[in-house]
């Protein structure tokens, strides 16, 4: 439960962190990865996604702005990362709300199992419960009533599955741990989740326990956005605080601030 | 005339604002919803624009950066959004610079015409006179000089033309409502004039006059830019610090600043 | 070998400079063009492109995030600003990492030649020596060892090419101008290289000669990266503050920062 030494391993090594997520975050998620240390790329081409997996340390697929092309880049990228056995990190962006978004994740879910499913509460509801509570891409449900459709979810796909909110989940099929770092804030930021998604896939290309790296991402942004959060008139000035804080994240930082528990 | 009770009204309820928008701007219309109080989601592939209306409370077509499929999707979604009844607004961005954004334009405001128009002089007087003034996305007219254009598309089309400017104008059949608040600062920051349409939907969505939601809109904009911009030293700071702006902006803030007039 | 002429240029002028690029940069891109006192616009759709060009002083094509649209759209725009004999300044964003990135760019290059070729020293080489050598789009190589690439691809495709790393390696077939300006930090921050093309671009809108309106405008980016080094705790206040410095630069800052020379 100590990101630091992740956080060490990602400064030093730089994966390749290829996403392929939706135009709204693009800008931001790529300054959130350079200032964490990691490298990102943006590629959706059907005629480039495999050959940039094949340099890529970890892929991140985020559907939040779908149209039927991007939808067969995610696929296929996901099956080259499959192959490769490098991580995948999907972020169900509104799933719930229409049905392409919905049917998209499941289908993800399905064809390549992602190492890891990032979403709010509503998202992670959307792909096992069937609702469709969704109020665009905002949750209507808090994280910690959704403990057992995460777990629900983590078992019938064998992989780790984050729910942020106020309380941040992370479950494997076993096991719960809770991060309560963060500010609310950060949810006047737009994509400040999708952040968090694109640094777990950096965590994960440095950790071999999906669980640790899904839980280590969630702390590094929840302890980063505390810090900004403390600096900032509003959301405008926090998303710049943000990066920087990220970017200075110190050992002592990371002590002094995490709150989080393992049950 | 007073912007505060929609204000308050898009803090407490929140108003999910359905955004077709330009690539450009798609970041920073969804952090000055969100900065507002208004819950932004973008979503653009024909597959689901039906869905994605059928839970909004606004619908907000930015033509900025058009092709094919996404004017197909734009028509979609407001054929939808008439059906339901909720407000759309139209940004026809760059119309006058190219056939395809002209006539894109036209089709929408023919074939499901929106509640307000909001565009600078230039992209308003192509929609009238078949000028092709505009240098690419940016006026080469006032606003002024354009208030005859501006009602004359607000009769033909039955709605509220928002004008921006050094004096931001909206006009209806009757009234003509002019806006003196911004700061010059604001035309250095790209996307404000999108910012501004979007956040006309967010009033839209609470506020059943059209005229009125579309000019207290551009007041709360003008009045958060010169609040910014006081405390900015250029188009960086600016962005940041109108975000900050907007998020805070006080009844007292409003009653302090705004400098309008009704003819 | 002074930028000071030719910023005033674009400050009085404000040239239209037509951008196709990438999703991640171009609301990043678009507010360097306007801070330095240009006007961008951004247009993809093959059915605008030609119209586009025709208004505009300069043509800037960036293959940070291409699909085969995006390809052929990119290739019409490019003959349309050889016939019009605008500049043309292309960045091949990620060339070597993927074969349609390599393939575009050397089809770009042979069909309709740019003026000034802009990219990192890994994304040159791979146009000339056939290397694969790119991390995604992050070079693997120094400028200053790419010099005789650079000028072999200068002199065959007879344009300027111009190599941004810690020092700017600026070629034509006979002259090397190296520029010193710049910070680390700046790489931590998505896009500024696009940024810098784009730059580049308002440079090449005003300057006939390619090889002094490159240079010219890696010192500016290069200097004004440094003042807003200076007022930044890391990379989310230096993409701020570099705008700041950009809209606010002046004479005396050229003069006092300028590290450049020539041989």
């Amino acid at each position: 439960m100590q990101p630091w030494n992740d956080l060490q391993q990602i400064r030093s090594r730089a994966p390749l962190v290829h996403n392929i997520t939706n135009y709204v975050v693009m800008n931001s998620t790529a300054n959130a990865l350079l200032a964490l240390g990691a490298s990102p790329v943006m590629a959706h081409a059907a005629d480039e996604v495999d050959e940039m997996v094949a340099i890529a340390d970890a892929l991140v697929i985020n559907i939040g702005t779908l149209s039927p092309p991007w939808v067969e880049s995610m696929l296929m990228a996901a099956r080259a990362a499959r192959r490769k056995g490098i991580p995948i990190v999907l972020d169900p962006v509104g799933s719930g709300a229409t049905r392409l978004r919905t049917t998209t994740a499941l289908r993800l879910l399905e064809e390549s199992p992602p190492s890891i499913i990032r979403g709010n509460a509503s998202e992670i509801r959307s792909l096992v419960l069937s609702e469709q509570g969704t109020k665009g891409v905002d949750s209507t449900h808090s994280s910690e009533e959704s403990v057992d459709a995460a777990r629900s979810l983590a078992r019938r796909c064998r992989c780790v599955v984050s729910v942020s909110g106020e309380t941040d989940v992370i479950v494997d099929s076993d096991s719960v741990i809770r991060v309560h770092n963060g500010h609310p804030m950060m949810t006047r930021v737009t994509g400040l989740g999708c952040t968090a998604t694109a640094v777990t896939g950096a965590f994960a290309a440095v950790n071999p326990s999906a669980l640790h790296a899904a839980a280590h991402a969630m702390m590094v942004v929840g302890i980063a956005g505390e810090i900004a959060a403390e600096r900032s008139a509003g959301p405008g000035s926090l998303q710049v605080n943000f990066l920087d804080a990220l970017c200075a994240l110190t050992e002592a930082d990371i002590t002094r601030c995490l709150r989080a528990d393992l049950s």
